[in-house]
């Protein structure tokens, strides 16, 4: 789940001197840190609105501990949620991990009685929302994160692991059922009805709600897509990429937090992370106050950036699936003669046009949640203005509805992008 | 798998007395054979290829008994497979049971550590298959399975169950890798390429088999199918559905031998069955020898129970959806006004219209399966006249590309019955 706010002062689950103790007895962290509990430094994170994390470091280099309590830190008991999801965090950081290595900070231990993970800890980065909300760009992004989708979604779908090691992966992650539940009830189900956990920019956008929720259109196409959610075991997912789980620096980009992570259609990650660059894109309106009709240098930067995500994941998964497609859906040895080669590389480019289609579908039910919903980022809670605020989110939705009702008329990422700026200038 | 010979005589894994002294321990075998151990008779079970089947005869009633050895019984132990597939059976026959009761025989006891289960014995029944090689009907085939098909789709979907419950279910079934490896490799892989288990009428049909090994449309459309037994998880599906899997009496019919039982998509086994009714319908005309081109009055009660099944299958997975849609998939409370309810009930034809897609393409997949490859049914390796096999199986390749080839072409059922139609007519 997004940390947008600053922590509040949540209640501890480890003393600090309890915590160096324990960290002690783990081999790989030990070695990481260097020297001994003595020498080690405790911080807590400010970001654990949902775990206690905490930022160990030593002479050598540090760690980053995350534990989960049973329930979520900053609404305590009253909103019980399973420890479990460490566990699926890890793995998926394990699974994540070798497909893309240096994508992800490396898993160091997993204590599965204490709920508690610990792994490398980023230095010297930034939480990519945070850096976008300032204005500014990270070069090399759309590129970073479209190699990290590639590799990942690629290394953990039929097309390359045998369909005895995925179907057990798949039994694994099917046990993160009540993180699933979050996403199914958040993203699909709940800002389309009355639910306490909503808010929008009101009054202003009042009736542009009251309209999603009469849009038998809208409403259809979500329900379609929870259905693709809850039966597609296309890949293992992130599960909740967006630009707060992101983390980017001088050596390039880092995800985390992979705790929703879970079998599903590639679409709902590719999908989930564009919309989060498109939300940047229009807030960076909201931002200056006045909606004004030239793009400015991070707007353009950021449609880029959606293009470069969507073309550069195309690329790669292409080439991992021409060279490394030993799984057991599409047998290459079908297809060992110069016309089979052929058909098969035609059917992997409509393989890939079939994740576009998913992609857009979710990348406008990602922009809708956000925009009306329980977890709204904080590019748009930031902008004081309610009615510069209102302006932008009100474009953002415009955009949501054509991705999510028409999902396949978008036939290329350039019809995503130039629908963006069609909808930012109304 | 199918049991289309009569068994060799085989391994005994149980001396009567024994199994008799063992059901005398259970409480619900004991309740319908009556009397106790002394008063019950054993006969070994003639069709069991793969398992040893037993069955025990008391003064109130009988039981089946059906123990998986860890290998092909037939083939002995150079053909490993898992006992654990006895469990999956089992586990499918509740849940498929509770969804249509009186459909499959009453599950009555899981024995996990002798690969062992005891089911009701279905007394008066015939195996579907063998009552149509000898021309007979079945009046009600349709209806009854396709009855039997929307209720046990309709209820292991997320349609009607709530999330936590269905992804509990998947990760139980997925562990019955091994069997589903048998289904990926023998439907859609194998036959497209040398194999020594593959058979067909040769030298007859070599020309064709090496004209469907060339194509790449078939081989490109099996591939995608193959990728979506893979990915999907729609429902919980018997697996193997096929007119050796159901036995037919005055009472109605009864769908048996669970052991592929797999969540997947409902076409699988929609297409699957109306595979081997189209097979029934091709095989008359072999065993009269001579193709003659008015059809005969099965085949015509054929292609009724085709349509029957559809349509019997679509209305009543329409109808629960209507009474009973209780899961989270498009959850209800988000369609509760009259056009939210009209533009659900478009969904739902939407929805089985893609159901029908599937089931096309998963028919031709299993007709091109069972016309050249390993399991050749009974209809056809009957027919002892080669020349007059050979020409029904020409016809039903015929078909079987058609389906395969351009799935969504065949927009109803009837497209489909015109298409056997045509192909038997060249």
């Amino acid at each position: 789940m997004e940390n947008t706010d600053p922590a509040p002062p949540g209640r501890t689950a480890f003393a600090d001197r309890a915590l160096t103790a324990y960290l002690e007895t783990l081999p790989l962290p030990r070695a990481r840190l260097g020297g001994g509990a003595g020498d080690w430094r405790v911080e807590e994170v400010g970001d654990g609105n949902v775990n206690f994390v905490y930022r160990v470091l030593g002479p050598s280099g540090s760690v980053c501990v995350k534990q989960a309590p049973p329930y979520v830190r900053v609404a305590g008991e009253s909103w019980p949620l399973t420890p479990e999801r460490v566990v699926h965090e890890y793995r998926a950081l394990e699974e994540h991990g070798r497909a893309a290595p240096g994508a992800l900070p490396a898993p160091l231990h997993l204590d599965r009685d204490r709920h508690l993970l610990v792994m490398e800890y980023v230095e010297d980065h930034t939480v990519l929302r945070h850096r976008l909300g300032r204005g500014a760009l990270h070069p090399g992004l759309g590129e970073q994160v479209g190699d990290y989708l590639a590799r990942t979604l690629f290394a953990t779908s039929d097309l390359a692991l045998p369909a005895a090691d995925k179907r057990a992966l798949v039994a694994e992650f099917e046990l993160n059922t009540e993180m699933c539940r979050i996403m199914e009830d958040m993203v699909f189900t709940e800002i389309y009805r009355d639910f306490h956990r909503n808010s929008w920019t009101s009054p202003e956008l009042d009736a542009e709600v009251a309209a999603v929720r009469a849009d038998t259109c809208v409403l259809i196409a979500a329900a379609r897509l929870k259905d693709r959610y809850l039966t597609s075991r296309q890949a293992l997912l992130h599960g909740d990429l967006h630009t707060g789980s992101v983390m980017v620096g001088a050596t390039g980009s880092r995800v985390f937090d992979h705790e929703f992570a879970c079998f599903g259609p590639m679409g709902f990650d590719v999908g989930g992370f564009l919309a989060h660059l498109l939300i940047a894109y229009f807030a960076a309106d909201g931002r200056r106050g006045t909606p004004s009709p030239p793009e400015d240098e991070q707007q353009a930067w950021l449609l880029d950036q959606v293009e470069q995500t969507w073309d550069v994941f195309r690329e790669r998964f292409l080439a991992l699936w021409r060279s490394s497609g030993r799984g057991d859906s599409y047998p290459a040895a079908l297809f060992a003669d110069a016309r089979g080669a052929a058909a098969l590389e035609a059917e992997r480019g409509a393989y890939l046009d079939r994740v576009l289609c998913d992609s857009v579908g979710f990348c406008g039910a990602e922009l809708m949640r956000r925009l009306i919903g329980f977890a709204r980022p904080a590019d748009l809670t930031g902008i004081t203005d309610p009615g510069a605020r209102a302006a932008c989110e009100r474009a953002a939705l415009r955009l949501a509805r054509s991705l999510l009702v028409d999902a396949s008329g978008h036939r290329s990422v350039r019809d995503v992008t130039d629908a963006a700026r069609h909808a930012r200038t109304g």
